[in-house]
């Protein structure tokens, strides 16, 4: 009889033995058979997947689409989805001792909800600006394709890499430039080239995504604030902070947003999605700080209940200390061990790992597979779901996957995952 | 000792005795004052209710808003509400039974719901008409206001009384014309001189609802469908269907929509809330049926997750043969007992009942009392939530409310209300 550590030995002494282990050779093949090509069956699999992305257009189908079309998936780990998990918790804590258990729930989905003006007062206080300059939105999306339709011009000015919505959703009238930020210098912004530009071209609106997606790049607050006083000229400045509460500057985790600043800069419009940081993208939140005829302006014309009774929910949380003295410590625990993730990946062979204030990363592969190859690996193989970003305008495709932080055990499976398929 | 037989004796007489008893007295005295002035605690109540009405503009508070602004009111039916509490509480069932005892609504609240298309997709088979020509909607309202911004040109026709949306939310540079139906032929809408103000007028767009809001008042399915034949020559025909779950040209309560006609007129939009119908005003959801290349239009410019977790559940509901055979019950219930609810309050002195074939009814007073007076009253004595027509363009302003059906109970404890007040 082999015991374990006979059999050890036998495969140790075996490396270097011609006479090695049948045994010991056969499970070198099968191994081998699972780091390379997929089977007929994983082929298949990914071939269905790839055709879902596909339909999905420029944005990602959901892992519970995914999950209903390609039942066959086991899903563990959606690293595609940028949202808080430990937030999540937090709101469902809530949302089930406070709503559920005590029967209110039938008064959020049975009654309209109140008015986007009466929701904004709620917000007022929690955000720190009054609520004539507080547009609450459909999730960040309906906010971003307002302010497209309804203050953009000819000519709008994106940084690429950048989330899509903003080129995708632009009038037919409306004409996109794209300032490259250079990949070179891991897609860092600079002022200066980019001011130059704006002076050259002249466009009445620029997009700024602060932390930026899909690379999560960050500008800080006093480069911004420079920024914005050079930008004065301009007629919209989009600031998207979605991706804020991830970024902090000093070491007390402590994050910088410019809502405060738009009574200062007038053409200033700052767009929050509450999806990510909060972890609700189902409840579709978001607001816009703007100056208060821009806010009338899309009041005149609609956006009248545009908020649902679970969300108006939200909002009525995000406005009171006890819930934020909790989310607080959610997210700087979520920051914490995202950065250890972000660290860990970016000591990988084959990728580099950009440099991210965000609850994401983009990984250039700097080997020989695709990055459909990876991502189809990862979905079929391991259940972990993750981005091509070959759909991605400025980004060279082939070479590029985003990949998500989730909760602490998910991303450990997620590093394990990528340690065997990166060796 | 008076026993209850022998003071009922005592007051019969009293009416006709002069010497009638002290205590008979001050009861009509007490009685009396409940039906005339208001207390001052009333009329400081009466006068915080108008003023929140005011400030909510064409549109009237919430119950929960009303009950969380005015904490002192005691909310008991909210008749100012058009929904069928039984399909509220069939959606509830479900959604505990599938949903929240299985612990399945975190995916519906922490993720992205599925895309625009992939809903229509789900809708197609229970509306019966291909998913490309369904566009999802965040509430009527949402998509209402999608059409006007995106197909309205430069001059819309709109019957009155109407849906205020329809004039509210067009683009700054679309004339509003008004077709005033006849108030003295209870607001029923004429074809013929309607086709001769379109001929003459030549409006780009034209709205009707059907049911009509505020009034109640129904087109029959073959005079609308003769309409859209003469009415090709328009670029762009609103048809609202929000209330029609509640019209029956027969006797056996079928309902019948011309979401079906729309490969046949092309200039048809079919605008459809699920807010009054199934219950769930809070979740936000409604569709359009429109020509394929008007979907695609209002897609390509944003649109794209504007349904909720819980919105994606109900449209799923929605698409399945057991919920829809348990709604069709609740629906029939709820009319048969709705019809008697209108036909009572028609009977009632003092008063018009118009004609209706939706979940609602427009009274006009014709006595002194004005429609804030009777309005504020029932509120603030009773409870009971209704809604002056006051703000309603093309309705004589003080003399109309509307008041919907709500459950039976609460429908009799109205009636009983009218009866007390309007004696």
């Amino acid at each position: 009889m082999i015991t374990q550590r006979s059999r050890e030995q036998q495969l140790k002494v075996g490396k270097f033995d011609l006479g090695m282990s049948a045994r010991w050779l056969e499970s070198r093949v099968r191994h081998t058979a699972r780091r390379g090509a997929l089977s007929p069956r994983e082929s298949a699999l990914a071939e269905r997947f790839k055709l879902l992305k596909r339909e999905a257009g420029s944005h990602s189908p959901s892992a519970p689409t995914l999950a209903r079309m390609i039942p066959e998936l086991r899903l563990r780990v959606d690293a595609c989805f940028l949202s808080n998990p430990y937030a999540t918790d937090l709101f469902l804590d809530y949302l089930h001792r406070e709503v559920i258990r005590t029967g209110k729930l039938r008064r959020l989905l049975e009654f309209y909800p109140s008015q986007n003006r009466v929701i904004a007062d709620k917000l007022s206080g929690a955000i720190g600006v009054p609520a004539e300059y507080l547009f609450v939105g459909n999730g960040a999306v309906e906010i971003i394709q307002a302010i497209l339709h309804r203050f953009t011009g000819a000519k709008i000015l994106v940084n690429l890499p950048t989330f899509s919505a903003y080129h995708e959703f632009v009038r037919s009238d409306t004409q996109v430039l794209y300032n490259v930020l250079p990949r070179e210098n891991d897609f860092r912004f600079d002022p200066k080239p980019y001011l130059e530009r704006v002076r050259r071209e002249k466009p009445d609106t620029v997009v700024l995504i602060n932390p930026n997606n899909p690379d999560g790049g960050y500008i800080p607050y006093a480069t911004l604030v420079h920024l914005l006083e050079e930008l004065r000229h301009v007629p919209n400045v989009i600031l998207d902070e979605s991706f804020i509460h991830f970024a902090c500057e000093g070491d007390d985790y402590a994050y910088r947003s410019l809502s405060g600043e738009v009574d200062r800069f007038p053409n200033l419009m700052l767009v929050k999605s509450m999806s990510k940081d909060f972890g609700v993208a189902g409840i579709r939140a978001g607001y816009a700080v703007m100056a208060p005829q821009r806010v009338q302006s899309l009041l005149n014309n609609g956006y009248l209940w545009n908020s649902s009774g679970l969300a108006e929910y939200f909002f009525d949380l995000y406005s009171r200390p006890d819930f934020l003295i909790e989310y607080e410590r959610k997210r700087v625990h979520y920051i914490r061990h995202s950065r250890r993730f972000f660290k860990a990946l970016s000591l990988m062979p084959g990728l580099h790992a950009y440099p991210t204030c965000a609850n994401f990363v983009l990984i250039e592969l700097r080997n020989e597979m695709t990055a459909e190859d990876l991502v189809c690996r990862l979905l079929v193989r391991r259940g972990i779901y993750t981005r091509t970003c070959d759909d991605k305008k400025g980004l060279e495709p082939g070479k590029f996957i985003r990949v998500a932080s989730r909760c602490r055990s998910e991303n450990r499976f997620v590093l394990r995952a990528f340690r065997d398929i990166m060796r």
